[in-house]
């Protein structure tokens, strides 16, 4: 194998599998990154056996030509280094160039770095999955279904699938929930062709790494669903998941329907204040603030009493019904703020120790708390 | 205690000693600020035993009066918590209020905070020195004295002395040394007027925290030694450290003083060639590299075996003296290159195995580091 190619479009590509590279595996061919050259351009494969991530480069971008090729092959580069060598190098061209099948030469300008390689053969095969009607979407707008969601995702492994987000269509609509038992986040999509019935759960963290590729990669996203993998295409790039097995939760009959008191706030006022006051939990075990709602204000405490305590006041802009007091944890109260985008939040309750939710203008997006019982 | 202050001044004064709170302690007390309140102003205090932080902040600055007074009186106040409360405080002023000799409360805006205290005569007593002839310097420059130094500390306590900088004077001349006997820095200061004889060695800890202080408070800053311990003053901000105890190993004849061999380099461009032959080293035991110097050119390379090997070269600016092979540790060179700030860098060889040093224009900054034998 040996091939130039621009600096800039090998670095973006290295950089966008890096992202499955697997830190520590019993696997230590998984520390590569695979590259395969044949004509129409180079494929780079990297995986940690959950999540795979496989970008193609061609040889030609709008007939300008970007890889000069000299010989074909295959090659398992160390990773995390190769990455870092292409971030320091300073030239627009990179050459690579594999000899005796175990070492790979990377030059430019004035640098000549030879890396000793593991044998390529020994890469695992990783099937991509492809499908026939895949479901399209705007990437950011997957992005956003990410970021609201993946924020209630258990992070305890006693019951494995609530660490995943749970997709499955209804119809021309796609429900998108995550549930740790304490809190629960849902997104509706609504679809503009219907789809094929689905109901899968990804891992949690395989979204959160999709989340960081997305960032960098926007455009059309396309997500092919087969029986225990799901695959992402974005540009050149496919980012495929394992998924979890075992049946998601019902979660539907959780979310009330009729609220005896709503409060709307502007929401970066009120996360202002959950964060202070949150200040206290910091550093001491409780984490629960009491909300002790009143016609005019709203009481905000937080009573450590190792620490301190800490009381604020804020006004709701709007409020319909009556005194309640209701604590909960304030982790899960900033998360939900945070992931929200409009100015202003509003906050719906049944009862004390019934779960509450958290909506904006936005009705597609519900974020579900579990008080706990407070004295 | 009762008071009320500009919320910036007590935020700045509180940031500044808080470089001094004890993070893991025997004594619980010294995760605290002490605060005292007399008539003329405010002392904050912290303390890890090894450095003390003392800040007066006057009732009036230019005739101003920032803080409001209605009761005098002392607390010890929980000092991250206050820093952090500080931090997200949305008003212009604050209102600090003791009571029962155990609660602080903090008011401002809608915020009511009550922090849990100590007895605040739990408080060690730390006696500041004072002397009557102080030395002074551009504080400006004295961040300079540390950063060129503090890098050769030793960070072993094998040899206790080591792990500080020695600081002594010679008639109008203050040498700054530090050695961990792999590599040395020294910095010589000429003085605008001859002081008494001091030969101290303070710890690089306590140096690399007062760098972080003078950062954000520049100024004149005033030296003050008494037997086992220095004081920097700066503005109303007083440092103190304890000194290290035991003979400062005597290094002046180790700075060689004729020279067969000299190469003049680019500084920055240096720096990257090392910097990317390093990268090598980072994953790998061996951070050894190599310098072949040629008549024309400089090789820089470095051979990790398990990992791979990497070659660059390098044209000096100029040169004197002929074909040499040197080993050394990557680190140090990089360490020494990176603290100096000219353009241009002389390195000064004797022999392949005996010590270096590193020069720029200004002759009273000296790097020296140890080769290592290469086969």
């Amino acid at each position: 194998m040996k091939f130039r190619i621009q600096s800039n479009i090998f670095s973006e590509g290295i950089n966008n599998v890096s992202r499955a590279l697997s830190t520590k595996t019993p696997m230590p061919i998984l520390k590569s990154i695979k590259i395969d050259l044949n004509e129409e351009g180079i494929y780079l494969t990297a995986s940690d056996s959950t999540i795979t991530i496989k970008q193609f480069m061609p040889t030609f971008i709008d007939n300008k030509q970007t890889i000069f090729i000299e010989e074909l092959g295959s090659a398992a580069v160390p990773g995390r280094l190769l990455l870092e060598v292409l971030r320091k190098a300073n030239d627009d061209y990179i050459e690579i160039n594999m000899y005796e099948d175990k070492y790979i030469k990377i030059n430019f300008k004035n640098s000549d770095f030879t890396l000793n390689c593991l044998d390529v053969m020994e890469y695992p095969n990783i099937d991509l999955i492809d499908s026939n009607e895949p479901i399209e979407f705007d990437s950011v707008k997957f992005e956003q279904i990410i970021k609201q969601t993946v924020i209630s995702v258990s992070t305890h492994e006693s019951r494995p699938i609530l660490t995943g987000v749970n997709i499955k269509s209804n119809e021309n609509k796609l429900y998108c929930i995550s549930t740790d038992s304490y809190r629960l986040s849902e997104k509706i999509v609504e679809l503009e062709t219907p789809i094929p019935n689905i109901n899968i759960v990804i891992p949690g963290k395989s979204l959160l790494d999709l989340e960081k590729l997305l960032l960098t990669n926007r455009g059309k996203l396309q997500i092919h669903i087969a029986s225990n993998i799901v695959s992402f295409k974005i540009k050149n790039i496919t980012f495929q998941s394992r998924l979890l097995d075992g049946n998601f939760p019902e979660t539907s009959r959780l979310i009330p329907k009729e609220f005896g008191l709503q409060l709307v706030f502007n929401r970066i006022e009120l996360i202002d204040v959950v964060d202070r006051v949150s200040l206290l939990s910091k550093e001491g075990a409780n984490n629960i603030i009491n909300l002790d709602i009143y016609d005019e204000k709203t009481i905000i405490s937080l009573d450590s009493p190792e620490i301190g305590k800490v009381v604020e006041d804020i006004t709701p802009l709007s409020q319909e019904g009556s005194l309640m007091r209701i604590g909960f944890n304030s982790k899960y109260f900033l998360d939900a703020l945070k992931v929200l985008n409009e100015e202003k939040v509003t906050i719906k309750f049944t009862g004390e120790v019934r779960p509450f939710i958290i909506r904006t203008n936005d009705e597609f997006v519900t974020q579900l708390i579990l008080p706990v019982r407070i004295e």
